[in-house]
């Protein structure tokens, strides 16, 4: 037999979700004429846009046509798309980002993943504590973790996020090689400001840090001080790959579409000290372990920036906005510690002192009837929280916040 | 600056495609007149199946619709579609995979480079010389491959395939931990029988090792005795991946869609002796660093499965296996000594004594005026041989055959 990646052996399986599903479905058993309603939902609910499905419908059809087939795209995506985000997501906003930078994929999970490959199996990775539990399992498929002793990664540096910081961490005092970032945040819904990330980005311009900034939620940014791209602070283009998505922004998480942003200045060193550009090494990464985004979707990403795309996409995380903001004013006026809900759909809530997440977890599916996600899945520093979305429907959410308030 | 992959730094750029049409670019600068035919081309022509351009268009209006939206889907692919897979290409033919051993993809290239995931980076690794360039690239990105000398990388075993062996290499004297075996061949369009790939089967039962196989290109198998599915030999799940893509088979280069299958029975062991199914692994990291192929291509893809799809395919795949018995008639006809072209698209032709691949490239363009694949590009033992392919229309095929018997 054939020796494995020994680091899967150390890697615990996740129970978080199927525990929840089973706690959910035990509940309903044990009360048949109780409704739960899923207030954890980490999946997008409304369907995809017209313009997007019109796209759509026209690709499939050029797919057909023998004289408007096409076959092996390039894998770093359509130029038509990576233009359209170009213009619409950087220069439009003032930030110079160009085509070149960009690289379509099938979402922001095989880029994080993938990513993975580019940076020297030494590097330190620092991880925000609580944060997407993909960033630690990545590092540790790829032997970046170290040893697990009571639920801490030996080789990891976790960023402390908590109600005394507002779940913004502070710089580490050891210098670690890479930082995975998040903000808005998944899962504690929380924003940063300029002022705030630029302290980062100094951070990792003295330090010779590169910075993972995973913006997956920036299209519910509404406050003009809140980022949405850490391209927007001056000399992050020397230090900082971006992580997108159009899971979220456009309810492409069954389609499978995203990108990543490796700007040409930005710049790593090989063991004998010559400088190569990470835009090369994630080009090459990907030509040779990715084969392109799907067609489909690449045009039904395009369409997204069409004036009715737009405007679309406006509307829909309005909405999704909306069900947040009446999330996080119900759980506030409970008398929940609760961040998040503004310019995120996340809403995220401290249960009772002493109380861990599971705790409140069952509380608030017996008492009230709707189901969360346990903050402890997210890291040691969730425990005792719940993560609460707003990608139900308006009227489920309605619903369970007033059993919750009356 | 963080230190990157140093594995990148010796990472050779393949100028081969971009050679091919810088050179054929020039030709028709030169000779304004003259039409230049691709007979190098890799890709399909033909458009997508009607039975698949209908599903997909049910696909894309079912994400457009508020009550049958899809959104994250399972990373292993969707039942429906693991379920037809399972019984069309295996259960129908006599083998026995189950569902759960399939896991549905963006396509056989991420797939070859992401299981370089799941073995130890000290595993040592075989691969057939020539061959499909990115198993070797991959292995030099995970650090495999040790260091380049004349062409050469330290730690790979080259399974050396020439005119004697009829490009079907002999068992390695030293012991390889993985295998990359792809029958029928790219580039050579050789395949494999029964009794020859039970040698390898064999081998690696006795040996434990690891063998991949990639047969993307299985559709075009015609006659009983030659292997579609290494599965075919008794023993096989107990050592063998095989690797498949929905894109010769049914025109989905674009699309993106593709399949792996990783038997429950194959096993690997931890350094400490501990054993863990590959299956295991293997979803571990698609969860973690995948998100599902597009609803939409898997949707497609299953239409496949239907008695339309299922004889669309054989049609489509007869029309360029015609093709290719063309290019193999007459190349043998002008006294080229050919293999391939039966149960494979590919014909890999040697040219005269002495004359290096690009040497034949330059005397088809220049005589015969059309375009081919260089065989040096697969590697060493490619060189004075040219791929042609038969993914050209009949009319260009027959055009540029008739140029060069005439």
């Amino acid at each position: 037999m054939i020796e494995v990646n020994n680091n899967f052996e150390q890697l615990p399986v996740s129970y978080l979700f199927s525990e929840v599903g089973r706690k959910v479905a035990a509940f309903k058993e044990k009360h048949p004429g109780r409704e739960v309603i899923r207030m954890d939902i980490g999946d997008v609910t409304k369907p995809l846009f017209p313009s997007v499905i019109k796209a759509m419908h026209e690709a499939v059809d050029e797919l057909g046509s023998a004289e408007r087939f096409h076959g092996y795209g390039p894998e770093q995506g359509y130029s038509f798309l990576r233009e359209a985000i170009a213009e619409y997501d950087y220069q439009r906003r003032g930030i110079h980002v160009e085509p070149s930078d960009i690289f379509v994929s099938d979402g922001a999970k095989s880029d994080i993943g993938n990513l993975g490959d580019i940076y020297s199996r030494n590097c330190k990775v620092a991880v925000m504590n609580p944060a997407y539990p993909v960033y630690v399992d990545d590092s540790v498929i790829d032997g970046r973790a170290g040893v697990l002793e009571n639920g801490i990664w030996s080789n990891l540096i976790y960023l402390k996020c908590d109600a005394n910081n507002g779940f913004l961490p502070e710089l580490p005092d050891v210098r670690p090689d890479v930082i995975f970032l998040c903000f808005p945040n998944n899962p504690t819904g929380v924003g940063i400001s300029k002022s705030q990330l630029k302290e980062w980005v100094d951070f990792a311009r003295e330090q010779g840090v590169l910075i993972i900034f995973d913006s997956a939620y920036e299209a519910f940014v509404r406050e003009p001080n809140i980022v949405r791209s850490i391209y927007e602070i001056d000399g992050a283009e020397e230090v900082a790959i971006e992580i997108r998505s159009f899971s979220k922004t456009a309810g492409f998480t069954g389609l499978r579409c995203g990108y990543t942003v490796v700007p040409r200045q930005l710049k790593g060193v090989y063991a004998d000290g010559k400088e190569v550009a990470l835009n090369t090494l994630w080009n090459r990464r990907q030509t040779t372990k990715f084969n392109g985004a799907s067609y489909v979707a690449q045009k039904g990403a395009a369409a997204i920036y069409t004036p009715e795309g737009r405007a679309d996409v406006i509307k829909a995380t309005d909405y999704y906005l909306g069900n947040a903001a009446l999330i996080r004013q119900a759980m506030t006026e409970k008398g929940f510690l609760a961040f998040g809900g503004e310019n995120s759909p996340y809403v995220w809530a401290k249960g009772a002192e002493g109380a861990d997440s599971w705790k409140v977890f069952e509380e608030m599916l017996n008492n009230f009837g709707f189901s969360t996600t346990p903050g402890s899945g997210f890291g040691s520093q969730g425990d005792g929280y719940i993560r609460l979305t707003g990608f139900n429907s308006r009227e489920n959410t309605e619903k369970a916040m007033r059993k919750l308030t009356e």
